[in-house]
């Protein structure tokens, strides 16, 4: 069989341009609707996604005039979707500066036997002194130590859920005996930023644990992902950049002792569809038009770390911007934001344009061929393992998707036409079931 | 119309039976398996139950050999079941002492929306060493301590679910405001224990908030109860005892400067049904006859503070004990269950077969009439406001309960027939809906 893409629906409320909640068709309040999800839920599984996703951060971000705010959390909304689907994988953003492991451990293995082992988990470190105000903490913590926590964490996280062996539990009612504790075995964990002493109180769960996704390209999100991650979502504006990007995360992969497939690299796409190229285009300039330019101006500001009103619209970025070492938060997005503006010589106001349709990633508008035709080349020539999808209008934009774009890709051979029997999330991208740290091994046979 | 009682289904995997497991019918691996819950969901619904409940600590709770154990986190599975159902509350436990109350909080409301109002939260302090350790805390806090923090918690909790005004969207698309920055509040909470600064990222929930729900019995108990609880459960043995607790927290509620009817009082009951007294007590028999007295023997010395070994299974209990002053943790449980040994003179063999079946709620054993008998004595003697039925197997327990005990409150009056047309939990208990502290109160009008 063909080398199979992968695809992930980035879902996020009325969609990811900042300005589609204004138009006629969009639901202001789809953020707090069920319904509006699971509906994006079953057109994702219609067009056999492998999974979709959710973003997340501990804090309400900006000012709320300026787009729907605030959110459902996502391990509660991915849970109420499990029950409204039954194949797709589900991703859930979490961060490992304002969580503890044990509760954090228990919510994935729940969502993932709740899902019959679907269960994915965004692992972010959470930039920014909003989020830290949120826990008592006055500033926000530095990069390099954010990403000390995490590595921490996620080594506390993967005894948690390995404190079970697969069969610990015997179930004899005769003899009165449940479960075998010799194959119980609490991490007993002292560490720098956490103390974890006892088992999970959840036995293990289908996938062993949810597969482990991480979406930061700074060079410490690099040297985390090689370590951890089986999926990376990444953010690339040119084909160039992401095969670089593919080929030194694989060898990163490679070199931290890991079998390089088994890192999923998928880079966003903000897919801007119209059944002729001009019509795609007017659909980008509609978007465009309706964007309110003072919040763009803010948020830009707030990225680069500029008092507020040092931007003006028709000019370019200042030349001189703080550097970024002295970026603490969104590093990677920063190094991008700037590189993009600089390169093409936008104006701020032609900056906001296209960072209002995909705050960074590759937005690509054309015909669904033509759609086709980019996802091909950059699977094909080493970019990508596949894509994490961002429909700049939600729901239409993740329909017109899965009704012209993957009838193509499927009849080029790129994607399943169905589901098949494999089950779990890490089974779809094509990833092996995580052996238990604490089992003895299997004998090998004669 | 006749006042009416008010019934919650406390659900435990197999049972509230410590040896319902072992029985033939019962399904060892049920306390993973979300059809069962979803099963028992729509068993209590068809009951018209006000609401089901799922307890929780954030420890693996003695050894495995014992029952089943390792459960789903209630949130996760709750949000589950809110799928699976249409009416039903779903209160669910979380610990104060080892949550943060921002993400708690946005856990809440998030139930709460997907729920269409259901969302209830049995607040608990959380004691023991097993516990504190799985958070980096050596030593349990000390029994005080860990009701300052649920207080500060809870007034945290409050600022952050009121945070959005119930009108703060306002979802003007022509002119590009979504939100009324003026309707969002920041707690801006600096405390002893908490610092959330920001507002919460989810709107304000139907309810409100959730439900608020306690279950300690100890004076820091009752006397947070009286402050915060809308609905409490208790363990009370005797009605006498029960008729004294409710009249002492009603009369606490009422000095708090709180209406007494605002907060419902929910004694524990294990009804033990059979056709006849004698099949009831032949079910009793055959499940203490699946105790395993060595795990018993265990839990006693556990929770009265005695070293391994020192409980004889034909003895009474020692007549010198560590004084309930010593207990930092479970302290009502501890007096309860010292309480019963002395006053019926119980050895530890019978003792744990008392506590078996409900830990220390009442078992009561006979027809689906005498069962509905006690309920209405404990109901119309000012000794309850409902029940929280704690069934000792799980199905079979709560559909008897149902099928026969359910018809005969209905037919005497004393519970509903059909949901009716009020929607969340708050209403179902005749409770108000919160008025958010930090809204304009509304202009009276002439």
């Amino acid at each position: 069989m063909t080398r199979q893409l992968h695809l992930n629906a980035f879902l996020m409320t009325t969609g990811h341009h900042e300005a589609s909640w204004r138009l006629p068709e969009s639901d202001p309040y789809a953020h707090v609707d069920l319904a509006h999800y699971a509906g994006l839920a079953r057109t994702a599984e219609r067009g056999t996604f492998d999974s979709l996703f959710l973003a997340d951060g501990p804090h309400l971000w900006g000012s709320v005039a300026q787009r729907p705010a605030g959110a459902l959390e996502p391990l509660t909304l991915l849970t109420a979707l499990a029950t409204a689907t039954e194949h797709i994988g589900l991703i859930a953003t979490a961060s490992t500066s304002y969580n503890s492991p044990y509760n954090l451990a228990r919510r994935f293995a729940s969502l993932d036997i709740i899902s019959g082992g679907r269960a994915g988990w965004n692992i972010v470190t959470t930039a920014g002194a909003e989020a830290a105000r949120n826990f008592g903490v006055d500033e926000e913590p530095a990069h390099a130590e954010r990403y000390a926590r995490a590595a921490e964490f996620l080594d506390v996280a993967l005894k948690l859920w390995d404190s079970w062996e697969d069969d610990a539990i015997v179930a004899d009612k005769a003899a009165g005996v449940w479960g075998d504790d010799a194959k119980i075995h609490p991490p007993r964990h002292r560490g720098t930023y956490f103390g974890v002493e006892g088992a999970l109180n959840v036995p293990r769960s289908p996938q062993g644990y949810p597969l482990l996704v991480q979406a930061g390209s700074s060079e410490d999100g690099k040297a985390f992902a090689a370590r951890y991650a089986e999926a990376v979502f990444t953010a690339q504006q040119t084909v160039e950049e992401a095969r670089a990007f593919y080929a030194d995360l694989k060898a990163r992969t490679a070199a931290a002792g890991r079998d390089p497939d088994h890192v999923k690299v998928l880079p966003g796409i903000v897919p801007v569809i119209g059944s002729t190229e001009a019509e795609a285009r007017a659909h980008e300039q509609l978007l465009e038009d309706h964007i309110v330019h003072r919040h763009g101006v803010a948020n830009l500001e707030g990225l680069l770390r500029l008092p507020a009103g040092t931007l003006e619209l028709d000019a370019l970025l200042p030349a001189e911007l703080p550097p970024e070492d002295a970026i603490e938060g969104a590093r990677s997005r920063y190094t991008l934001v700037v590189g993009l503006a600089r390169r093409e010589r936008l104006t701020v106001r032609q900056l906001i344009g296209r960072l209002g349709g995909g705050r960074g990633h590759l937005t690509f508008a054309g015909t669904p061929e033509q759609v086709a035709d980019a996802i091909e080349t950059w699977f094909t020539q080493g970019a990508a393992d596949g894509f994490n999808i961002m429909p700049p209008v939600l729901p239409s934009g993740l329909e017109t998707f899965v009704d012209h774009v993957v009838p193509i890709l499927r009849a080029r051979g790129l994607l399943r036409t169905a589901y098949g029997p494999r089950r779990t999330l890490r089974e779809r991208y094509g990833l092996p079931r995580p052996a238990n740290q604490y089992a003895a091994p299997a004998l090998a046979t004669a």
